[in-house]
């Protein structure tokens, strides 16, 4: 057993999950929050997990990052449209030979770490996980769970199976999180794109579930399409996605219950869609090395008029 | 003056506003209605019009195509969703040495009518009209109002101005109708297509007016982006629309009042959407000639889909 110290940067329903489930573990685990500090401060977190519940009635909280240890294990557990406060944020959390490890969705975050905190160790990991906030420092676990975690060194080249990789893994594998290790991370985030970028983007769109999507003949087509793009911009970085994990994708939804994809459930929610992490900086990476990627930049477009008419409409409902 | 008689195919907002100024203007003018014919047939029509308004307290009306006289013009008025009736209403309506006139949106509506009704002149006329049914036999003319008009031969090759162009126009002329004569009704349609298919298609998907369209980046880039598309399309049929009308096309939408798109209506009042006409046939078009228009294609698809859950939505309201 490692004492590594982690320091969970925005303790939401990703956050707050994995974060409880490593001190129920037993690490010492480093909370920063936000609107619910008061509230997590006083009465800890409760997690309701279809693999059992439980509370921690005491937790480190934390309002400002300054205040916080340097950790050994800096979680990046924030949404990607809060990115603009990495750069104030984790000079200060992360120690010299520390890990970053980023817990988002979509592309490049990486590389924007890497400029901040360049002499640290960069971590990527996917999370499969379906969770959400309920209410203040209560959060309901879902289903899923796992990560796939890939390591990141300079513009993404392959690293394999690294050292920090197996420590973190070992870590989040005792606190009985599945993990799994993926030798070249820029690959396994094309992948991930190749579910989110048609589902969460049609979603909002169209106002529909992965089921409604999939049983249109229109939108199955557009969501195929969507999917070899994917492909498309995955092959310009050097990564062949083959077309049999398309098909692979379009079954596993086929046959998944009925779903609301996260970037749905942010705009019923009024939150700031996470367009430039999942969508902009993959149109942008494929553009640079020559490749356009045509519908998903039209996808891309009608999410940012989407997003700022409701940015708009809630700085006015605020005002 | 000419004393031809007119048959006009579905009295709505279009229909029945041009078949009143014809009747007005003293031609023999024969209306085909559905829903409204009991009302028109006792009451006649009423038209408000920014150019005066008029009423017919007396016009020959029909619910029933067969009843109607054979004439020399038979406008199709009806929306291109009604097209599947076209079979059955033309033959019997329609003189030997008659003309079709098609007063439609998108393309090759002409080419259906020349499979129907194969000896007979066809005409495409492109209305630039902004007008509303807003009771039975009452209609509201807003603005504008003037068809282009361009001959329909094989496969559309350029026809020229035909002897029957000029008579059609005369006549329309005749009742204050502002008339246009198009050498190549194929570019006209195209060209038509360059406003129709961003501002139509994205008016309903984002439930935007054209004003809104334009004041976002994102979204005036891809009407720019989706005309430029238009453009090449026009072009796999050996049609060029250079750059500069699609300039003047985004700088006639920005300083145009904001506007609620025809489809948008249609979308709004839960009307069947004409994605066939405008979308689909030009699709189809460049595809046969080897050209992909992939961010129409993107139009196209979320527009069936949403047209599609919107015929189920109606269809359980009405059981």
């Amino acid at each position: 057993m490692s004492n590594r110290s982690f320091a969970i940067l925005g303790t939401g329903a990703l956050g707050g999950f994995y974060g409880a489930k490593l001190q129920k573990a037993g690490k010492d685990v480093h909370f920063l929050l936000n609107s619910d500090y008061d509230y997590v401060s006083k009465h800890g977190l409760v997690i309701e997990s279809k693999d059992g519940d439980f509370t921690l009635p005491q937790v480190n909280a934390y309002n400002d990052v300054e205040k916080m240890p340097q950790c050994d294990v800096v979680v990046i557990a924030l949404k990607t449209t809060q990115n603009h406060l990495l750069p104030q944020m984790l000079p200060s959390v992360v120690r010299d030979d520390g890990v970053v490890l980023v817990l988002q969705n979509g592309l490049a975050v990486e590389e924007e770490v890497a400029k901040i905190v360049g002499n640290v160790n960069i971590i990527g990991g996917l999370c499969f996980l379906c969770s959400n906030k309920v209410a203040a420092g209560h959060i309901r676990h879902l289903d899923y769970g796992q990560i796939t975690l890939g390591g990141y060194a300079n513009d993404y080249e392959s690293t394999g199976v690294t050292h920090y990789m197996q420590q973190i893994a070992n870590d989040f594998a005792s606190a009985g999180i599945s993990m799994e290790l993926a030798k070249d991370l820029l690959l396994a985030r094309w992948k991930k794109l190749v579910w989110n970028i048609p589902y969460n983007g049609l979603s909002v769109i169209l106002d529909a579930r992965t089921d409604e999507l999939m049983s249109y003949v229109h939108t199955r087509q557009l969501v195929e399409q969507l999917m070899h793009e994917v492909a498309l911009g995955s092959l310009s970085c050097g990564r062949i996605i083959p077309d049999s994990f398309i098909q692979t994708m379009l079954n596993y939804t086929i046959n998944m219950k009925p779903y609301r994809t996260s970037m749905k459930i942010d705009y019923d929610e009024r939150r700031p869609l996470e367009v430039e992490a999942i969508f902009g900086n993959p149109l942008r990476k494929a553009h640079l090395l020559g490749v356009n990627l045509p519908q998903i930049s039209c996808i891309y477009q009608q999410l940012k008029f989407l997003d700022e008419i409701r940015r708009v409409e809630v700085r006015d409902l605020n005002s």
